[in-house]
Parts: structure tokens; sequence; C-alpha cells
């Protein structure tokens, strides 16, 4: 995949006159204000905007009312719109020269199926760029005050889906948690139960300490602090449901916890 | 760790009388429109900005012409201000009711040591929070146009840095890139070769893919695409050096590379 995006499309302010443009754009995890001003950019220069269902309605604001607004509702769970539909008609506004963003919640670089989108246009020939986004883990840590990461305790971050720690993956889920490691996942609510039963299985110490925010940066974020065993009945028993993420620490011997 | 920053010091637009803020800012890799506008919001209300060595001109010219403005350099290497020299400062100025903005290349949260600064200003009683940024490794895989995960080859993404990576820290990364994993190394390129030496002595394959990616964002990006067994060599032949992100790629089976 060598293909990048045409230059002369996306200098700014130089509208393509036959070939538009698809822009996969990072809306970040809710609060309009940490989009980037690429994104803003991008957003407020629209012809179209397919929006993923998590978006929250302050970013989807910034679309100028000339453009149309689709969502395409891809929230976990409930894929209404097949993905080559949304490719298929991406691309074909593209061909017909509208600007077309792709609005995806988080950042579209992690765990945002871009890799499709992209192939997609770059088969059609279309213009296609990345613009990224502040994903779920990071905007957690700035609103709980904590960084992701702490010199000597914390020293790796591994970011995965609940879907991806099923089966054989929990595995290397489990082997990926070695000292000095957070684990982030994403979309991993709906089968923690499982997630805690396979990673205890796997050998994890159960008193691991478990943060899990939901709702980050949507005005009404919650949070819990848990241990590894026993964090899915205390996610329930708290009400925390999708979207959230799940931390999983395994400190540096030493760190404390 | 259950210190919030003040929500009535926080709100935009009300200016504390008596004590100030200490904002850590995510600037981000390089060009200023990678900056969330919470970012630019901060930086243009700043009175004080201490930033590091590898903060992009395009972001410091964002900084008001009334502020001061500090490099602390914190490149890489090059620790000329300690650590506890730029916490007291900050807090200095926030005791004397200044908005001060400590900004960060990247994001703080991640591996920008953001945890001694947050304990400097709680320890003093001092506001603090963190403004998220986009991290190296998000804008280089917009960069590149491909996304840092790919649903059924690579479902898990881990961050390390290379200094992490020494010792026997080298086995825990090693463990880390089970099949579906891409790793992304930042602060890596003075340690390739060892971090090579150490990652093939663990018995990872030779030939998994490496991207290496230099200058991220700053108008002066260059890539290369090798492979684990010679990447140091192959770094060097290129002329890449810091800063850059070191992407080591173990696709699940079956998808290829």
């Amino acid at each position: 995949m060598s293909l990048e995006p045409d230059p002369a499309a996306l200098r700014p302010g130089a509208r393509p006159v036959t070939t538009g443009l698809i822009s996969l754009v990072g809306a970040g995890p809710g609060a309009a204000d940490l989009l980037t001003l690429r994104a803003v950019d991008r957003i407020t220069a629209a012809d179209l905007v397919l929006h993923d269902r998590l978006v929250d309605p302050s970013v989807l604001a910034l679309v100028p009312p000339g453009a149309r607004l689709v969502d395409v509702g891809k929230a976990v769970g409930a894929n209404l719109w097949p993905q080559e539909v949304i490719s298929a008609l991406a691309v074909r506004a593209a061909q017909a020269g509208a600007r077309v963003v792709r609005l995806k919640s988080g950042d579209p670089s992690v765990f945002g199926r871009a890799a499709e989108e992209l192939a997609a246009a770059r088969a059609a020939g279309i213009p296609a760029e990345i613009v990224p986004g502040i994903t779920a883990a990071s905007a957690a840590a700035a609103e709980a005050g904590e960084p992701l990461t702490e010199r000597g305790r914390i020293d790796r971050l591994v970011l995965a889906t609940g879907t991806s720690a099923s089966g054989e993956a929990a595995a290397g889920l489990a082997a990926s948690l070695t000292p000095g490691t957070r684990l982030a996942l994403y979309m991993a609510m709906q089968q923690l139960p499982r997630i805690e039963a396979d990673l205890l299985a796997a050998g994890l110490p159960g008193d691991l300490p478990v943060t899990i925010r939901a709702g980050v940066a949507t005005g009404a974020a919650r949070g819990l602090d848990t241990r590894l065993a026993g964090m899915a009945r205390a996610a329930r028993a708290a009400g925390l449901g999708h979207p959230a993420v799940v931390m999983i620490d395994r400190p540096a011997p030493g760190a404390g916890d």
C-alpha cells in the first residue's frame, strides 16, 4: 500500500475540480474541543459526512448546514450499514467531486477499520487521507488526571479490543501483560465476564488493579477502581456499560500498585 | 491519586483570582493543525509556557506575545533542566496566579513523564490537568495513510520506549509481540542495534516487517520499510535518526505481511 494522498488535493483551500477527497476523520471521544484543528477544517468544509453512532452531537454540530449528514450507525453490535455500502457511498460522492468526511469516534487508526475504507477509495482512484483523533484511552487518562504510562511503574501500553481478546487471542493478551504493562481494552464491556475468566485462566494475578472509565469526554463520565478478579461483577453493580475503556495494570516489580 | 482538577478553575473563561492552573498540554507530533482545540485554548491563554525541545515552531507561534516562553530542553539524551526544577518553576508561577502551560510533544499521557509533574502540582495544592495530544504513532500512521490496526491482521497495538526495551525488559517486549500485534517503539533510534539483537535473541523471527517513520508531521517526514533482522543497519544507511517511531509487526497467522 504505497499509495499516498494526492498532495494537490490535500492543499488547504485547493478544492479539486473533477475529483473529490475522502477524509477518515477522528472525532475523538466526545467533547468537540478534543477535535484537532485539521479535523475541524475537514468537517466544516465537507459536502457529505458519514458518521458513526458514537460521534458526539457537539461534533456533529460543526457540520455545515448545506452538507449531507448520514448516520451509518456502526455502533458496536448493530451493523446497520454493511461496510461495503458505506465505502461505495463515499466513493460515489467523491467521484462526483464531493468532499467526503468519514467521521469515526476516537482515532481512525486505532480499531477504526480504516484499512477497508482506504482500500476502497484507492481502488477507485480517489485521494484518501487519515486525520488523527484523540483515542479513548488517552482521553480517559486525561479526564482522570492520570497519565497512561508512569516511568518505572508502567512503561508499556497495550491497546486491544474485547473481540480480539476471545479464544486463542486471550492467551496472547495475557502474555502481553508482562510486568510494567497497562492493558487498555476497547469495546470490552459486553464480554467482560469472559475476558476476566480467560485472563485469570491464563494465570494473571486476580489482584491486578483495574480502572474502568465509561462515557469518557461526554459530560457524563464515570469511573470505577477495582481488581481483575471480580471486575465484571463490579462493573455490572456500578451500572457501567458501553462505551468504556477497561484498563488493567500489571505494575513493574517493586513499584506497588 | 483521587485528586481531580478543580472544576471551577477549569471552566473556560473563568480566570482564577488567587490560584493559577497548570495544564500539561499535548503539542502533538509537529504541525500545529494537529493540536486539539482545547490545547489551542490553553496555549493562547497562557501566562507562562514551559516547552520541550521537540515542540514544533508552528505550535510555539501560538503562544501570546505577553506570555513568558521557556525552553526546558528535555529532548532525549540532553536533560538540561532537572525535572524538579521544571516542576518548581511551574508551581511557583501558578501560586502567583499564572496560567501555566507545560507543553510536551505528542500526548502527555504517553511517555510524557506527566505523573511527576502532576504530583508536584497536587502536592502544592495547585489545580492541574492533562490536555490530550496526538501521539507520534497515530500521526505516523495518518501520514503514511495506513492505520495502526487492521482487523484480522493487527488486532493489538503495543506502545513502548527504546529505554524500557533494555535488559530484562526486552524479554517482556518480545513476549508482548504475539501474533496479531504491532509494536510501536518511541525514542528507540539510538538503541536500535541493541533492540534488534535483543528481540532476535528472544526468538522473534528476523523477517518481521518493520516500518520506521522519522520527522513525523514536521514537513520533513521520511519512511523506511525493512525487516527486524537488519533494521538498525538499514536505518543508519537511510540516515534516519531521532525523533522517529519504529513499528514492528507480527501479523496474525494467515494474514500475510
